[in-house]
């Protein structure tokens, strides 16, 4: 195992009923006035924003709202968030909604100690040092923002989607509430568990190789592969709910990364350039890019690979066949369960694929860990994706 | 899943060459003089003590050392640590050694803040408010103390082994540098795997159910299995020393328990009158309690026991064949281990066995959580025990 450092400071309340919690965990900790800031509205109709704001009133906290944080979350309304809290001089904010409402209040907490353009934070030119507390109540597991330190936002006018990390935006307090997530469309349910899975899958395929960490990850994903199947039948399932709320979780919240390499991150990174472009959700990009750039790296490290076709998918095959095997099976499942698995699939034809490359290329090469890509990779990689 | 919170506040610097790290991390935090705890002279011979002395010195912490803590650590070296600790007005300690080292520092942290007997807290007679902080450096993987807020102290005159939990004993920092284990005699290593994969099991077979829980707890248990013949064959073998040291470390950690219903702890219970009454290693005395209790209790819940030899052993037996295969199995790999799997093995005779349910019984009855056990049934599993 490679040296590391856990070190993840979140306290997860996690379990139905734990909404009406969080009005006492931010008092608690002396904050008398929030932002609170949440997506499109579907927390006005399956009931959480009402469970917050009483528990808010009961708790006494002021609180600034901001509403309209879109999937793919854009840096405009981050700089509205930055300005709003500055201008309301709330002390902590507290985020309500996905990886994207979370994400979005990360890089409002430490916008608002920074002088300069929030954006130099995501260009790796300004490391922040300070951020405003932040609480958070997930309404959809995905990304594992409720319980790490990393942020990706869309800057509008160019459609770069970059990220950072920072350890000032671990927040305080995230209630992970499974029950709410029961009337998620099937899809989302769908998008989040596979970008469970391709987080636990940018380590397990960086090149590093640890038993305890290899059993983890394929644990992580059988559970969310059969949890996701029976979501489909039930979305109502509690139990299944949960599985995947605590998956979602535990694949990003420094778990899966320890004692590896720091991870791969190329699906990732090809991925922004989509979701970017085309505003499609992270989870279906994900879909599209993992078992083209799997079939392009996987002679890098190919015990890695068959490793994953036995233990994930039961594949006996060795070698090459049971590797090949492995991938397709994986995107087969990917397809069942209703994610599109080709650029074909979300209309985006051959002939676009140099403005993605662009899009992708634009922080520099090579990028990736198993295997450093260049601009002719991901053009190749982007080709196999395309059907 | 069952409701729960998750929130270790610990950071774990985890690797090769990290000791020389303790001393900033105890200075970055504002402290200037510690009480060295450690047990009796090994880390002097393997060069973890003076490590942990120049990194002291090159930050310049003042020091007081206490020396001499044992295995199955007894009461009365804590009241030393607390009177030194208190004469000499320590602002932290740092433990340097094992569980039994640092579960020590933790009694003694919360006992330096109280007036009182400090074994009223053990007797869950008084919930610590406050305790010194605490720094660990790990030289044996087992009790996964490094990372979590437990101890268990063995009061001298009484040979009564208790436990207590409190938030404010999380290590603030611990360094665990695996390679410092290549020196454990085989039996301290087997030990501290059975005692790992004990932790996982108090949790597995606490009658909750959980895919995503389930998945992990299998797979530690099957790292540790496969980690301890290699460490057999190899105790240098780097690799594997690190997959046995962050398998301990996960194993009770919080992250096993998430989801379940606290743990059932019936055997850990009864191996603690064994080690008390005996002073054998918690990790042998677990050994020979845990497959009697399995036997007794498996009617239960006979699907976990099942899936427990399906998952863990690959058997393919159905019902309570494959059940009674599975505990058998398990047995004999501990034996084969070289781990005593029986109270003969150990010497005891079955006309003690009344002496250590009397020791089993005096924090009262019932208890366990799979299957409530009365004085009865703790006479009944010793004697399945002792052949």
């Amino acid at each position: 195992m490679e040296n590391f450092i856990f070190h993840n400071p979140t306290k997860l309340i996690f379990g139905k009923g734990t909404i009406p919690q969080i009005g006492s965990e931010i008092a608690k900790q002396g904050y008398r006035k929030v932002l609170l800031l949440y997506g499109q509205g579907s927390i006005k109709r399956n009931g959480v924003y009402e469970r917050v704001i009483s528990s808010l009133k009961e708790n006494d906290l002021q609180c600034v709202e901001l509403s309209g944080v879109k999937p793919n979350p854009l840096l405009s309304k981050v700089k509205e968030g930055i300005e709003l809290s500055s201008k309301e001089k709330v002390e902590a904010i507290l985020a309500v909604g996905g990886g994207s409402v979370i994400d979005s209040a990360k890089a409002i907490a430490v916008g608002f100690y920074y002088s300069g353009d929030i954006w130099d934070i995501f260009l790796g030119k300004h490391s922040p040092e300070k951020a405003l507390p932040i609480f958070t109540v997930l309404t959809m597991s995905a990304t594992g923002s409720e319980m790490n330190c990393g942020a990706v936002v869309t800057k509008d006018e160019t459609l770069e989607k970059y990220s950072f990390v920072s350890e000032h935006v671990y927040p305080r307090v995230s209630i992970v509430d499974p029950s709410v997530q029961f009337t998620l469309p099937a899809e989302q349910t769908v998008y989040g568990a596979i970008d469970t899975i391709a987080h636990v899958l940018e380590y397990y395929f960086d090149g590093s190789d640890s038993e305890i960490q290899n059993e983890l990850s394929e644990g992580i994903i059988r559970a969310v592969i059969s949890t996701t199947e029976r979501l489909l039948q039930n979305p109502k399932d509690y139990e299944a709910r949960s599985n995947m709320a605590w998956s979602a979780t535990v694949a990003l919240n420094g778990l899966t990364g320890a004692g590896r390499r720091g991870g791969d991150w190329s699906c990732h990174r090809i991925e922004h350039a989509l979701s970017a472009l085309y505003d499609i959700a992270h989870g279906a990009g994900l879909a599209i890019v993992m078992p083209a750039w799997m079939k392009y790296v996987y002679t890098s490290k190919p015990a890695q690979f068959e490793r994953f076709a036995h233990k994930v998918f039961g594949i006996i095959e060795k070698g090459e066949e049971g590797i090949i095997k492995g991938i397709a099976i994986f995107k087969e499942w990917m397809k069942q369960v209703g994610a599109p698995v080709s650029l074909e699939d979300i209309g985006v034809e051959e002939k676009d694929i140099p403005k993605i490359v662009d899009n992708v290329m634009a922080l520099g090469e090579p990028f990736g860990n198993l295997r450093m890509l260049y601009r002719k990779d991901v053009e190749a990689i982007l080709k196999i994706a395309s059907l």
